[in-house]
């Protein structure tokens, strides 16, 4: 590994963070319009942060960069470490009085679109933060489908993507294809926050909090303007419109751009997307006849809150209309169970992910048939397609680096005094970048200020392993990654 | 699938319930010894019972059965199913006033030596059933040590061999080598257990207890003659003793065997039994400093007390010294955790087993590398040996349907009313054959007596699944095993 390859890295990230300290601007201008104070943090961090992010760009400027897999990942790793880092700066220095452990964490929680918070009444909290948390919320959903899009198929680790689904197109120019791919997606992207947030306004929130709900619900984040989150608004229409704007948001974004650049709905063909929604569908309606039948819940009530709260763990949103821990252990054991699902791929979710569990899935049918007929041909299958065995390799990566890690921070949290349910549901959501974990500590209507420091860097950590897909932060964990 | 093929099944697993019924005679007359009315149970089960078993045998009589994989499937299963029924018999009679769902729970749970129980008030249980509990035990370690020997490498469920660990002996006629080695596996087996009951009578059991605890423990079984297991004795020496002998009934058979057989230890250069005694040293390290240092426990007991707790959980036997649920969280997620992990490929333990863990990391070490250099040559090794595909496939599909299995279990318990942790904890300790599980009511001073008969019968399905290596089972039950 040259000097080369980490002064192009670090001319990159800068160049982003750069950006980032930017859209600073933003929160300054909302605390400017609701005139609270903490504007001038906005100014100062922006001022600041972008400083050093250009002098660190102008200090690293070179031609185009030596493009190879290792820079990938090198890239990619720091570009969110350093947006969640520049993301903690306005956190830092808030009138909240956050220590840098709590603002880092509610960053990366942000930047990941995790959506776990320490913040204590964010009802009263300055509205330009609580625009800030929206912002990289956003910022980091649009990184993440950019990541997936773009990167994660020449880095191998995303799995199938979207440009593989699509072979038929063949005949396209790849680079033209990728810029009206790219315009049409962010155009969409911007579409759908418009039209969530017109929807929720509609339904009776104020527009500040439509358009900071928006922007949490289309980067599957999280975040709420409020400390009872949709609970607040005690209305079941706003929990249909959010459960549909949730799962819209954990379908593969290929759809969307698809449907705008071609007027065509043949990726509806994709597996994950009928097996996703049909998980989704089996959950809340378990869910809403226990709730009905154990509890005695009106049905209409009971079928828009499990419908609410199941498309928001599956597409690891985390918004909650109620404190379901206590609804009755199934529905803590069935939101534990989801949290490690996630939605689909080529969307802003986390979690294993739909493709990711037909494929496991399929490899077990087939493995038992072979087990019965060893000269059999028995391929693994998704959908119309075979799995080729390096696609199965890297599934396989995931899911046993995935439960490893869920294992080894859980008992990490065990050691710093958690009990057990809180230490591994906490290590789940956040490698699965849902948000609340199944303790009432920790869960819908919990938050995460009561814990300490290192547990806090520690989740911070699990929530960019879970939205780096894992492999490729443990890429650049291993020695052989740093010899030249 | 021919009438010939279930006619020699059902053949080959009357034969053997037919000596299941005669090893009740045993029972019988220690009760018989001790004067307990209860030996007519046992004299009336095994006369039921062994002249059903002869019936069939004599009705289903044929030449040498048609051998093939799918009979070798039918046969273990069906084999495992019939011993487990036909234990369950002098329980479900007995003057403890069972239902059959408890007796049946409670022979799954000595058969398959996992050790949890619904019998409160071992202390004054019949003396015969408490033998009868402990033979099943030692019987069950017997059949799975004769399965992972002869019957899995032909199967192809149980990954790798002694066999074919061994492959430097090929020159030795295989069917005169496996005459050799049975016959040594038994002796050797029979010579532990000997050996383990004079350890524990020394150290202060009587002699009765001396002989249930030895075929308990030579079996990683579990089950005791006492409701506060080893804590009833109150000695740290024997928890040593135990200890010791736990973890030799978790170390492959075979180095036993070859050692015995041909005066040599080099299966010591097998990798699991190096990284099984590092990861038990470790967690009981870990586990003594944090009762030394959290809870101020002298250093000397917190290391007995550790020490066995953590080969009870790894070595899957499950005896308890004391209430570990309430050391302290972190001991409760190590507890967790370690559920999983199991111990040596070739004994009588369970759970996933440190060959399998081992090639698990290997593996993601070697995708790791080939995630940056997808052009190199990155071998899944294992010690000197380098894994083939198809032992890695069949290591893949033994996790992947572990954990779906282990969830789906804790599922349904969540239905039916039991609480996250205790319902995941009961379906993990049910499938690896610990025994106790991380909560109280289920964990080791507690029992699974206030389970509900449809819980029962799941955990016990668990439980079988678990000691058969979850494949076996589940191959049974594709469709496509059944067509012909």
């Amino acid at each position: 590994m040259n000097a080369t390859i980490y002064r192009s890295a670090i001319n990159i990230a800068a160049t982003c963070g750069l950006y980032l300290s930017l859209s600073m601007l933003l929160p300054m201008v909302t605390d400017l319009y609701y005139g609270h104070p903490d504007w001038k943090i906005f100014a100062i961090s922006a001022f600041m942060m972008g400083g050093l992010s250009l002098a660190t760009a102008a200090a690293t400027r070179a031609g185009p960069p030596p493009f190879s897999k290792k820079m990938g990942f090198l890239v990619v790793n720091l570009l969110w470490l350093v947006w969640c880092l520049i993301g903690a700066i306005p956190f830092w220095m808030s009138s909240l009085k956050m220590d840098f452990a709590e603002a880092f964490f509610e960053s990366v929680s942000a930047v990941t679109t995790t959506g776990s918070t320490v913040i204590v009444g964010l009802d009263h909290a300055p509205p330009g933060l609580l625009m800030w948390r929206s912002l990289l919320h956003w910022l980091g959903g649009i990184g993440i489908l950019a990541l997936g899009l773009f990167i994660m198929p020449y880095l191998r680790v995303g799995g199938l993507s979207f440009f593989k689904l699509e072979s038929s197109d063949s005949g396209d120019k790849p680079f033209a294809r990728m810029a009206v791919y790219s315009r049409a997606f962010i155009l969409i992207y911007v579409f759908l926050t418009v039209v969530c947030a017109i929807a929720y306004n509609a339904l009776g929130m104020n527009r500040f909090d439509a358009i900071n709900h928006a922007m949490s619900t289309v980067a599957t984040g999280g975040l709420s303007t409020h400390d009872a989150s949709f609970g607040y608004y005690d209305s079941l229409p706003l929990l249909w419109a959010a459960s549909f704007f949730m799962t819209l948001s954990s379908l593969p974004f290929s759809i969307l751009i698809l449907f705008i650049v071609r007027g065509r709905l043949d990726t509806l063909k994709d597996p994950q997307i009928i097996v996703f929604l049909g998980y989704v569908v089996f959950f809340a309606v378990a869910a809403s006849l226990y709730q009905r039948l154990e509890n005695g819940v009106p049905f209409h009530e009971a079928l828009a809150h499990s419908f609410f709260t199941v498309t928001s763990i599956l597409s690891t949103t985390g918004f909650a209309s109620d404190d379901y821990t206590s609804w009755g252990h199934f529905i803590v054991v069935l939101a534990f169970i989801a949290t490690f699902m996630g939605g689909c791929s080529g969307s802003t979710a986390g979690g294993i992910k739909a493709y990711r569990i037909i494929i496991l899935f399929n490899f077990v049918r087939s493995g038992l048939y072979r087990l019965i007929y060893p000269n059999g041909i028995h391929a693994v299958r998704y959908g119309p397609i075979t799995v080729d065995a390096d696609v199965q390799r890297n599934v396989f990566l995931f899911f046993i680096s995935y439960m490893m890690i869920c294992f080894a921070g859980g008992l990490l949290l065990g050691l710093m005094g958690y009990d057990a349910l809180t230490s591994i549901s906490a290590s789940a959501t956040a490698l699965s970048n849902v948000g609340p974990g199944v303790t009432p500590s920790i869960g819908p209507v919990g938050t995460f200020a009561g814990m300490s420091d290192p547990a806090l860097y520690l989740l911070s950590f699990l929530m960019l392993l879970g939205r780096l897909e894992v492999l490729t932060v443990l890429v650049i964990l291993t020695p052989l990654f740093w010899k030249s």
